[in-house]
């Protein structure tokens, strides 16, 4: 996966000093062993305002070894243009991923194919967070000036290395990195009408204080993600509210948000579970 | 989409009489264009007992000219070998859908392709589901001997039309029907497990009966699916826990439940939104 899984960032904001042990070491307190993990995913997505239709993208799909990947495209500009683009991006990462193709090789082959198809005119920006059940890792890959935040039992890491958006210059390669499996990890993920959520208004969108507020243990030892009744589909939709009331309920740009959590099993059926709600356009 | 919309069938069950006039001739009342609609999806998976993968695949995408397409699948047998037949077939059907081939061409090509990837020796269920809003319609294509239960307010339809899985014989096309995009309809489809669940226990499982009276109207003249805090999601998720209880908590072969409905909107920032949930299996 070009595994790059650089040390803890200088952001790290360190809340639950207790449950550091090892963390990147690889060794966990033994007993994290036995807790069984659930893997929970939550999107939400609004077009920017007075646009039908939003020029993000993201489609998932199952990993033929095990696991999930979930693919976020922002297209240059918004509108029907923007969602051209990149539905063709997220549509070729999700067919490569889906054939068994490694998330770094599908970055590429993406990059190549749109610089291709486009001739170098058009550039999007390209996400990927994959559940690895083959590595037993989260992998993510980032063409994209949009960070991802990662929360973990010791803190936050906004990950923000420098990366290029794809289909404008050649031999583009994604950033990447790995995370292991572990109870109470959570990665956010979203697209620039976030980040840039409020600045025309003068509040700019700290998302790091509020996405660590949202999630930091309110009895401190309990740690990032066990906040009850928290879900990644609950922050996914907290953390774009909070955006489009940045915007002043008009958001200026597509925005997209996609969260991935590994929290304690609570469920007993071992089912799987997949919801979607979308308005449907009138006629 | 080869559009048979065939006329409601002979086990139509009707609760709300004074919500039928005029629905199938496209006469609804007027007042019923200006509601605003939300697009819900609930898919709810387990594997069979003891086995740790199921052999039902759903892969889901956005269609590149508006809307959703499910795809269901289920490989022959179960476990491992199952899983590889599904996930072939269901990410064939995908890849066409999401390049925007219609739903009985990519059905007719996925058929095709697996016939010829296993020279017809291996066959597998599938069901599409999808909202097309190019045609403002629901299109629904069946290779499976499991019935796809409609409701709308007017009643249930179980819609049992013979059809041949893929993979076999020689120029096996799906059967397919068209619903328009109405409030209050309900479409439920599942595979075998579910089907024939209870069987070897002496208690099948009469899904008709179920799902008409879980989703019919409390106060009558609301018709279905109005019913308070019903959702594709738990309508999902009560038809597969019924399933497994009539298995006596031990699934004999794969079951999924898709649910997919139109509602009235209720959510006022016109969000769409994404949820996964399930178990990560341990190392």
């Amino acid at each position: 996966m070009g595994g790059d899984n650089d040390p803890i960032h200088p952001h790290l904001i360190t809340l639950c000093a207790n449950r550091q042990a090892g963390y990147n070491t690889g060794h966990m307190p033994e007993q994290l062993d036995s807790i069984e993990l659930e893997l929970q995913v939550g999107v939400a997505k609004v077009s920017k305002y007075a646009v039908s239709e939003s020029g993000d993208t993201l489609e998932l799909t199952e990993r033929p070894q095990g696991g999930l990947s979930l693919v976020l495209a922002d297209g240059q500009r918004s509108g029907r243009a923007a969602k051209i683009i990149s539905a063709l991006v997220a549509r070729k990462a999700i067919a490569l991923l889906a054939e068994g193709v490694r998330d770094g090789a599908a970055a590429r082959a993406t990059h190549d194919y749109l610089r291709t198809h486009r001739q170098g005119q058009v550039s999007a920006e390209l996400c990927i967070v994959s559940l690895d059940l083959v590595t037993h890792t989260i992998v993510i890959s980032r063409n994209s000036h949009c960070p991802v935040f990662i929360l973990t039992p010791e803190g936050l890491r906004v990950w923000d290395e420098h990366s290029e958006p794809i289909g404008i210059h050649a031999g583009v390669k994604p950033v990447i990195t790995e995370l292991p499996v572990t109870p109470n990890t959570w990665v956010v993920a979203f697209t620039d009408g976030v980040l840039e959520a409020g600045q025309r208004f003068g509040s700019a969108f700290d998302i790091a204080d509020w996405v660590t507020s949202h999630l930091s243990c309110t009895a401190c030892g309990n740690g990032y993600g066990e906040q009850e009744g928290v879900t990644a589909a609950s922050l996914a939709d907290a953390v774009l509210a909070r955006a489009i009331e940045l915007d002043q309920k008009r958001p200026q740009d597509d925005m997209s948000v996609v969260v991935l959590a590994l929290l304690p099993l609570q469920a007993t059926d071992q089912a799987r579970r997949l919801t979607v709600r979308f308005p449907v356009p009138p006629l």
